[in-house]
């Protein structure tokens, strides 16, 4: 069967796997992002990745290479990362096989599979949260990248103009309280699942690193909704994988902060973590023309 | 010389003129608009005003009758208006003259002007700010207006999240600092014009705030610029005759909120408070086929 290879290059897992013409992926694995080792690693270990699942055949046959990453991308160049340290990083440098290779932006990608195979709408947020916040932005059924491509940095908006620094050198930005690092690292735990289990233990910090974040949430799709009338707001990466946990909170939240309107509707992905990857199958079968 | 009456129905101040097919303003005039006395009060103004300017000739032949008006409009009916208390009002019931009449909504009639007379751009927040804040968002050429038509309440969002009370309901709002109603009334001024003049003179009030006002236009507008990356901002409406007293220290606040990309280009509106007025003509031309 015809299929590509895809790799989502997340800032603490890649999740890669083959993934045939109608998004179904047919192996699906994870690994461990080396971005503490530094740019060169990082890339490294892409490519080893890569190798390994093409190798990994059982009646596949990979047609190209899809790589969703972060930062400012192009097609064929990884341009800017801060997240890995990469400046003009090109796509053949990122694997050895003899395929095409094709690059994306990790959360523009992953907002056109949801676009493709998710939820749908012609005018939704798709907003990943995992250890960054990005949003793709659908408008009118397109993403939407403004004018420079810079569009859907909702991370980063100042939800408290006073508030908490945040790595990006601004105060107060959406992922400083909400993103998976951030929870993570605001209590001292190893990950954002370690609190949300807290929580329901009743955990008094965790309740309040928790109750924080969801409000950040809270506040930044009430911008999000009154500057833009989104018909839906698609939550992915993940802390979406708190369920319940964070939608019913966040909901009642967001229409307490939306007193002339209503709340557009919040859900949760239904391709949950494996959006990325299949963003980055849809990247890889655009190279091979289909 | 064919032409269509145009009002733009503004919070405090109805502006009314002639517009011709290029946009020109053939006669411009101000009226104020009796809000204090009810809704019927309002209407009845517009249509004093509609009916005196289609007498006044002088050589123009009006062919249709365009009205700018807040809140939610459709061509043939203001169906709703928070400002004025309107419910449902047919556009006939605006004017006694025996031609077409045409609605259309206050800040996006003001846009569209921009767009087609002004500084254009094809990605572009154009942000009257009068009594009241909205704002007209452009994106790849066209106003867009969200899934059902509500986008673009970018007075509304929480720039200052435990911050002032807004009429609105909601705290901390953009249009409660940043407002021409909010920045006389939190002086206690007539008009946001009066607090203006005193900061030049160095009026400690007045300083504080027009500073809360600017840093509140800065946060909303980082946000903007974060989630949608405009080429540019046209500012308009009353408050933006301030020139540089608003427009110098908001571009430096601005990009002082803009820790990781440059801010996108402020500007002062260049047709000004005219702007209006050209919109509703716009709405005019349309109602009689060109």
């Amino acid at each position: 069967m015809e299929c590509v290879v895809a790799v989502d290059v997340g800032g603490t897992t890649m999740k890669g796997g083959f993934v045939a013409r109608d998004g179904t992926i047919h192996h699906f694995e994870r690994r461990p992002t080396p971005r503490a080792e530094g740019p060169a690693r990082v890339i490294a270990a892409i490519s080893s990745f890569v190798s390994d699942l093409s190798r990994r055949r059982e009646g596949l046959r990979p047609l190209a290479v899809g790589l969703a990453v972060p930062g400012l991308v192009t097609p064929t160049h990884a341009v800017f990362s801060a997240a890995f340290g990469w400046r003009d990083v090109p796509a053949s440098a990122f694997t050895d096989v003899d395929l095409p290779v094709a690059l994306g932006h990790d959360v523009r990608s992953a907002g056109e599979a949801e676009l493709a195979y998710g939820f749908g709408g012609d005018d939704v947020l798709y907003l990943p949260i995992g250890t960054g916040i990005a949003g793709a932005v659908v408008l009118s059924g397109s993403l939407y990248g403004g004018a420079g491509g810079w569009a859907g940095q909702i991370g980063h908006i100042p939800v408290r103009p006073d508030g908490l620094a945040c790595g990006c050198g601004q105060r107060g930005c959406l992922a400083a309280y909400a993103s998976g690092g951030a929870i993570a690292a605001r209590y001292g735990a190893s990950s954002a699942a370690d609190v949300v289990r807290w929580v329901s233990e009743g955990d008094a910090r965790a309740v309040e690193v928790w109750d924080e974040a969801v409000e950040a949430l809270a506040l930044a799709l009430a911008t999000y909704t009154l500057v833009l009338d989104p018909g839906g707001v698609v939550v992915g990466g993940g802390v979406s994988l708190a369920g319940d946990s964070l939608l019913v909170p966040l909901r009642a939240r967001l229409s307490e902060r939306l007193a002339f309107r209503p709340a557009p509707e919040v859900r949760a992905s239904a391709l949950g973590v494996r959006a990325g990857v299949m963003g980055a199958g849809l990247l890889g079968w655009r190279a091979v023309g289909s």
